[in-house]
């Protein structure tokens, strides 16, 4: 991948609503600081993600596991919710339909298909219990904590399933738990039952684990190559290293969107890949950067209510949905475009002769001729009126560079994390609402 | 379905961050000129989707077509983009699989399937043409204008596709169009060649037209009941004649939206059905709300930039994904919360015996129980910390509350455009991207 934020300076400094001239080097200072804290936080278990670029015995196990038990099955069905689910969707979105399309007939027969059920909707679990063969599932139940209440109950629900099923003697091997290595309700099932369980690290929270089993497990079962995935995290992680701050991409794009947001009111943060194949890979960064920075109190425990609104868009089938927001509504945006050079394939657009001529320049073109376009006038469009944007390249969507780029934005949350100055790893504001739902749902030691 | 929105007047009230205790008052004063003005825009030829409650000949006529020309076919494939495609995606997504589940096999035979293309990525592109038989397929090609780029390269390449799999006598018999009934090259094509096309009405833009033929016509072809739909949307528009600000939903919703906005600063407005079904209802929302509210100047000319940024969720979901930011960022959120009553059907929670404590509560509940527990308690939580939230509740998804839903939603994006004082019904800003898109393209007429 490749990160320009040339625009985003130029156009600030350039344009009515623009940065200070002595942003950069007030944030290169605050950047030594930011890295020495970091270095800190680190010695106490937290930024644990930035541990994942090597785990050769993970991933030799998880290959194993794929290599043999995986392949007793053709549908693997994985459990989990919010963190759990969105980077499996991210990757299996991004990764897999190229897989399949490059797979002979024989090789298609031995991945199996995937399922991810995110959701406790009766009519969507009904809907996939309805349409998968039990017989012939491996389900991976998947939580950091382990007891996860929604994760539990579609357990619970897909257990009694399974052992209707193929009885309860077969069921637990058609099971495979992904959470932590000592804590928690799936661990303890994992032990008394002989269950296999992969271990999500202790220092990596749920949104920071894309690129621990939590998702590993489930590409390689598919067939995504995760020794590439992770060949491209370390290439994030190395560039990672440097030491100045506009050789460090994720610490510049954490430290200009700190900057829109907290100099210019720019809060609300656009990711807008022009591929339908990231689609999810959106909606897993904005779970990222939502949690991550959308916090009551800094690290000094005072009150901020800090943290941008991130927004996922898709191009170019969003420039007829949002684009005349963000070119028209209020100056509190800036958004990344995500460009993919070569799609892998291409498809012509055919000349037709007498048609009108609204069609006629399209004839001899291509789509992703056409796509490329509009991702150009779209970034141009916003340029002319004073519109912040990002512009991140994208050579192929192989998994090289899905594992780099899934790593950048992990390292930018954690330095956004610095410059906004709160804990980018916990999620307090979420503890009132499970203890409501617990309280509600008569779960013993919670009350209304 | 039922709005509430007293809950949004109380805590806004009582709360750090209330409304000044006049805004009622206020606003109901300032609703009597909106009501004028709208009769006066009326007659002006805007606000033509109020005209869609009735229209008799055009449900005669595409139920005729359904029933006879579209049987011939058991795949619809619908090309368009933005207005031309969400509203149709959120029909399929909200109803389809409910009406498939409750057919039996002869009837599942007798509608089709359907897919809607609404990008130019040539690889989802190459992977739907791969997977439909040109051969069954209809292609409904949906643009308004008749000339939206997208749309009519998809055209190009469906036509080429299926001239050579069925030969170029036989091609248009698999089209039928949905555009202008004058103007436009679609309208033209349909003109030259014979091919079937359906009339939007010339006072309905592209993202109030899901109840027009552009959202009907898939509906009718895959077996939803289009008759019902209207008979909501009848309801929605009866109660938006009470002249009463407080007895009038729609204008209600609109009103409090604004001020939430323009008194408290509160500019992101997220819709979060509690529902997997109505996930792309909330996308066909967020088009509606920003394309028609984000706009630079209001309707004297002056310079604003106005326009709220709405955002989609889904929950439970989202609660392990947005809900951190919503309870614990900047206090600029409006959250409308859409909780069904009846699933239409239900999961058990099965108990079972020697599980640790974290599953126990939740055995002999059932998944649509946990489901509401979780909405009321992220309600009640986002109330305890003053963030404001409006719930509207369906009782059941059907044909006829989905027609309630999408007409009340555009009532109140209607009625939201004369409080923010701009032009609900054009997009402007989007030209300038699709001038530079042509340019880059060499259509004639036009350059960088």
């Amino acid at each position: 991948m490749n990160l320009d934020c040339e625009r985003l300076f130029r156009d600030a400094l350039d344009g009515e609503h623009g940065f200070p001239r002595s942003l950069l080097d007030e944030l290169s200072q605050r950047f030594n600081e930011i890295q020495d804290e970091i270095r800190l936080r680190r010695l106490e278990g937290e930024y644990g993600f930035l541990d994942l670029g090597l785990q050769e015995a993970t991933i030799a196990g998880l290959t194993t596991f794929a290599d043999t038990a995986g392949q007793a099955f053709d549908h693997v069905l994985v459990l989990g919710i919010g963190g759990s689910a969105l980077g499996t969707k991210a990757l299996v979105n991004a990764l897999r339909p190229r897989a399949w399309n490059e797979l002979d007939d024989e090789a298609r027969e031995y991945f199996p298909r995937i399922t991810v059920l995110e959701n406790i909707d009766p009519v969507s679990v009904s809907a996939a219990l309805r349409r998968i063969d039990p017989r012939r599932v491996l389900v991976n139940v998947v939580s950091k904590s382990g007891g996860t209440a929604e994760t539990l109950a579609q357990y619970l629900v897909v257990r009694h399933w399974l052992e209707t099923a193929v009885g309860p003697e077969a069921a637990p091997k058609h099971l495979v738990f992904t959470t932590d290595p000592v804590e928690g309700a799936l661990r303890r099932i994992a032990d008394d039952e002989g269950i296999p369980a992969f271990e999500i690290p202790p220092g990596v929270g749920g949104r920071f684990s894309v690129l621990s089993p939590v998702g590993l497990l489930p590409a390689a079962l598919v067939g995504i190559d995760v020794v590439a995935l992770l060949r491209g995290a370390r290439r994030a992680l190395e560039a990672a290293a440097h030491e100045g701050l506009r050789d460090n991409p994720a610490a510049l794009y954490a430290g200009l969107h700190w900057a829109a947001d907290t100099r210019l009111g720019a809060r609300t943060h656009v990711l807008m890949p022009y591929s339908d194949g990231l689609r999810e890979l959106a909606e897993w960064f904005r779970q990222l950067w939502a949690e991550s920075l959308g916090k009551r109190v800094n690290r000094h425990g005072e009150i901020i209510h800090a943290g941008p609104t991130p927004l996922g868009a898709i191009g170019a089938t969003d420039q007829h949905s949002q684009v005349q927001l963000f070119m028209e509504g209020p100056h509190d945006k800036v958004i990344t475009f995500v460009r993919v050079e070569d799609h892998g394939e291409d498809v012509l657009i055919p000349a037709r002769s007498g048609q009108p001529e609204a069609l006629e320049y399209l004839g001899g073109k291509t789509l992703a001729g056409l796509l490329g376009a509009e991702q150009d006038a779209t970034e141009k469009a916003l340029a002319q009126v004073g519109r912040l944007s990002v512009r991140i390249t994208l050579p192929r969507v192989d998994a090289e560079e899905i594992g780099e780029l899934l790593m950048f934005f992990q390292l930018a949350t954690g330095y956004a994390g610095a410059w906004y100055g709160v804990n980018p790893f916990d999620q307090p504001g979420v503890e009132l609402g499970k203890r409501l739902t617990f309280a509600a749902m008569g779960r013993p030691g919670y009350s209304g």
